[in-house]
């Protein structure tokens, strides 16, 4: 634990819940479930989950009001990186994405016909859910342009689009999906955000996108969907009409966050297999590779980048926690790319220092080596996060950023 | 082609080549054969074998005695380059690894019959072979460490061990398979390489290895094997007894070329892939990616790298070809860290352009991405290589570098 | 000011200061202040000095019981990048290096007598003075590797011995010399710190080194000075006989925070020069230099990083105050490489912006580019300090750590 | 040499020059030359100047009509490279920019009477001259905007403008100046280069600009100038009115390999020094830097990065002979930025090795550091080059580069 960011009841809780991980979720880093798809692991995952409520630990994400702790911000993202030690952990405590992000955006914005209906069994760990938003057809650096409309007719909203990488859609109870209902508004006012329930007529998931070479399954894929003439009631709206992303935008907050202290927690993790494998691997008689400088230029370095990167991280989450995201967009961005980069390069370390062995599904590090590339690409890519910081750093020595952003 | 080591024949080569690949090949990169088993797509690739054969480019590595082209290794280097473009092209045209060090080891050093028996149907490209050397108990830093045995037996060897990254074992009628003979020899005069087919009692196939999770399957796996009580008549043997390090060594120069010039393919055509990618992924109207200052820094660095890493190559091809690979170790050394650092750049940079498109298999890149991890492992690791290439310069300068070995 | 780090006092003291800074300090920053001797511009900064006085801002590293604030670590850590944003910021608050760390020594550790005529003069800006312990027959890696001695004769020690890089010793009043007392002891046992006032017989400064084609005078120097049968009473031992190592140690803590927060507020202000000309700048009609993305690649990377760099220091600086700098090493050892690369990245960055400019003494980074390319080298280079790192990790895995250092 | 470019006359030249420059120049780098001024060591020069026309290597540069050898472009750079090894060299050698520039130019544009006047002596090495085009007004990116002017007055031109970085105007016997002559042209058709005398009234040397603290002297400088109603005859005038760019850029091709072989000759240099340091430097008692992984792994990287720079300029080098450069613009480019950032790392890697004498002048390196980081720089920042480069591949693959130049 960061002692900067301590709190009392941080001190008794994320050793109860670093344990919980070590004991329940380590054994299950087996090769079989490293390189099957999620669906083998599933079964077990949901046994898991009962010794989660049985040892009180369920629900650290919620509110005091849903029986939840009322952590703050930078609390929960200092349980979020114990959680990332295991590649499980986030499921396991459902406080999985989308899911935790669909969770605080029913909690606030919902009507209470919806909360009632998918807001509770979400939080029960009853349903899981998807946020569907990324079109083909559009580059995501620019995510106000988009094809999926949702046209009202009669009480309900007709919805058409084509979306992909809809993470989790496989097995979702229903989906949050973006679609244009206001094309004749401003830019950042056309979309508005409508809960889909996925056996409504008319969702197709065409297929789960094979990432890396894996379709995946369950939980961990991401789907390519289509809405054709697709009819929900207008109650299912989500926030005001228009507001799609500005939701979306104040998503990003808490959900960066989450995010960045999962990036530290699988970083640290990879460290820990470093070291470890280190001062175990003999070279010859008497040597091992954590004497050799390479080997050891690979550990400081990576000590150093990781622990830069959760302070920054949950100086940011404080910052949020006490002005709120609006007051410190330039961090939430800074972080992203810096705390991506950290992990994916702490990663490749730990792999290199276990030579063949670390491509393997035999331990962990292959896992995230794939499934952890596109963090420099979701949720805004390295190049979009790193001009849009520099334009507004530079709008404060003056920089005209209106015209430029226009060309 | 880099003009300053084109041939007359490769002027005449390399377009058929190039347009074979081209036509026959690229279209097989499709989502399925990008995502599922070597076993899929080989009925097809098998097809295009024969039309290799048809259009009279088999057999481009064979010396002229076996109806090949007696090309010099930068003349091969450079066909090995075009061939890398797709990931079908080496298997396609039967000058794969690790099939082709076998077939040079064979062809210089196998006993008449042996050659008769393996080499033959090897060069038809009727079965395939296996190079079994790694041992998952020692460190591939340090080859002279080994625990497989193999001790006379009245006119046969017996061999005991455990040995894995033995690639493409799955499918392959004989291994060569590295053995301590002469354990009280020195360090290096200790193995020897011992064919073993693959059908004999006490081979044991334990499973092929998930890389990055994908177990793979027939030419595209890495099998951890067993040899227990595995007997070969001695008249197996290849090279002379002890030379076992020698030959692997001596495999090391050309195969060397071979997976360089290989790696410089694969980094061209994700460099194709990002540039065409560029300019036709629009951003908003009007612009398109490749119009701004971070993908333009992707492809100039690119550019540059791949055409220094290529020269370096194609230098050291030709200085093989002129004084034979121990004259020119250092370079031998520093082509395999550079060329795959690059190649690893460039594909990691196309990726980052194709945003979330790139890490899907429905393009090329991720398939690299998973595949050639390895490259800065294999074959020696970065690390090995840089310390023993600064350690053969300092050499030069009067260090004393055998003492330091002893450590 | 970072906020996680504010206290009551440094909200009143900082804004002064950095007004003062900026106010007085940054008009010397003249193309020929710049590129001329530090005698040029030294009357001006005595001048300085009293207004300082004036401003009660005198001995802001002071205790209480010497008339100054009885600051933090923590909270001078941030004063110092305050400084440090002018090059003549340390020296002209009387906080500069050596005299800070020599102060604190002698604060600590002398005699009354030392104290009496030496201490109240430096606190009170009258005298300067110089640490003497490189030698150019030693590598700096090792500094138990040394070669001057002292030798008891009667109550007087006799030294002689061979320094360079005795920073700041052309006009200082006195040296701390390390040397050998008890050659016989254990070898972290055999040094000793000794007070020599400069103008000892025998005492000679050979020349002040040219560093990057500047020798410098005055404090902006670094001296080679030969020792030859230097006579001080015995009395002018600091600290125990033997603890010549353990003291220097000592002031490596503290130390060090006032180094990296000097690096620090050089990378800071380096940051402003680059965005204030990165919006000044024009390329052609209506595009500014901060509208290319290059440029906004260099901003956004400098941001990250040097608000990690500052969070790694303070959090150092606030456990050297809690728990003592023999509690927290390794992040007195990450503090240094992490911090200094950061400097010079930043450095780097901001002449690329300039372009021509950026190399002349018309604008200040070209002096840091010359001056502070030694934070990477002296108080243990980067290599030193990221093995030492890692040992010091790999040793909480098991790591025989001891075995080696006997290498 | 690299074989692949030998020939057989720079077989014989070659090791004549690398010894003239060893044992002539070498023993020039003392403290004093490499701190002071090049006035102080500049009469040495000129009577090493007469040893290079009595070992008749003088004139390597021009062609046979000159004297000279009509080397190609591929075996001057050959030779540029073994010169640069001394900082020395080229002008020991009459080979320095920019008056090797000119002499080329000079010899090509240049009216008969210019040539009689300015080039016999020129070449001879009686007299110096500079190139005067970079304004303090105008971004360097964008060379065609500019504000000085030559407007016809008679038979004369009155020249006014401001420049800077006209490098070794000091002693210069006259400048090139450009100019603009038909401000109602195109935008690359405006310029013109006329010949003016240094001691033309209205030629106001403003001063030497510091550079990294250094005003320098005689040919090492880097002049500001004013012209202000500069009169000279039309006759002066360099090629046709409004080809300025197109000469400047003509020069930028085989420029550009003198200074790329220059970087590569000063790569090599520093490495050799770096390795040389690395055998002899006692850490401790039978351990010397070489022996330590850190140091190898610089060894090793520079050493693949020199190779492959070495190759990629030679190549440009051969191809600008066989095609001309406008032929291979791209590569032209390419080789700037590759060649520059090799060597400043190669450089700063040496400086490191060799610890706190790295920054001394004592030895080389910090020479290098200080004078060459305007390699990245001058005659096109890395930005640039990089942005055009790309630029130019895109074209290739559809991008609509001329829309985004208006831009």
């Amino acid at each position: 634990m960061e002692n900067l960011f301590a709190t009392e009841r941080l001190r008794h809780l994320l050793p109860r819940i670093q344990a919980f991980v070590e004991t329940e979720l380590y054994p299950l880093e087996t090769t079989d479930y490293l390189s099957g798809n999620f669906s083998v692991v599933e079964p077990l995952l949901l046994q898991k989950r009962a010794r989660v409520k049985e040892a009180g630990l369920w629900g650290l994400h919620l509110s005091a009001a849903d029986s939840g702790l009322d952590l703050t911000l930078c609390e929960f993202g200092q349980i979020s990186e114990i959680l990332a030690r295991s590649p499980f952990g986030h499921f396991v405590f459902n406080t999985q994405a989308p899911d935790i992000g669909n969770t605080e955006l029913l909690h606030k914005y919902a009507p209470e016909a919806l909360k009632e209906r998918y807001l509770k069994p979400l939080m029960a760990g009853e349903i899981r859910s998807c946020f569907s938003m990324t079109e083909p057809e559009f580059a995501g650096s620019n995510p106000t342009r988009m094809g999926t409309t949702a046209i009202k007719d009669g009480t309900d909203y007709l919805i058409n689009g084509h979306k992909w990488f809809t993470s989790s859609a496989d097995g979702a109870a229903f989906a949050v999906v973006m679609a244009v209902t206001n094309p004749d508004a401003a830019r950042h006012r056309q979309a508005s955000q409508i809960l889909v329930p996925m056996d409504t007529p008319g969702v197709t998931l065409v297929r789960n996108i094979p990432i890396m070479g894996h379709s995946g399954d369950s939980w961990a894929s991401h789907a390519e969907l289509r809405y054709e003439n697709v009819r929900v009631p207008q109650a299912n709206l989500i926030g005001a009409e228009g507001a799609g992303f500005l939701l979306a935008q104040e998503r990003l907050g808490p959900g960066r966050i989450h995010h960045c202290m999962r990036f530290i927690g699988i970083a640290e993790r990879s460290f820990e297999l470093m070291c470890r494998y280190a001062v175990s691997r003999e070279l010859e008689e008497g040597t091992v590779l954590g004497d050799k400088q390479f080997i050891q230029g690979f550990i400081a370095d990576s000590r150093a980048e990781i622990d830069a990167a959760r302070l920054l991280v949950l100086r940011t989450a404080r910052h949020i926690d006490e002005l709120g995201a609006a007051a410190v967009r330039e961090e939430i961005s800074m972080i992203k790319f810096f705390t991506a980069n950290t992990m994916l390069r702490v990663i490749d370390r730990a792999i290199q220092v276990h030579g063949a062995l670390g491509m393997t599904s035999d331990i962990l590090l292959s896992y995230w080596y794939v499934h952890e590339r596109g963090a420099r690409i979701y949720d805004g890519a390295d190049e979009v996060h790193k001009s849009a910081l520099a334009r507004s750093i530079l709008k404060g020595y003056g920089l005209d950023v209106k015209r430029k952003e226009t060309r």
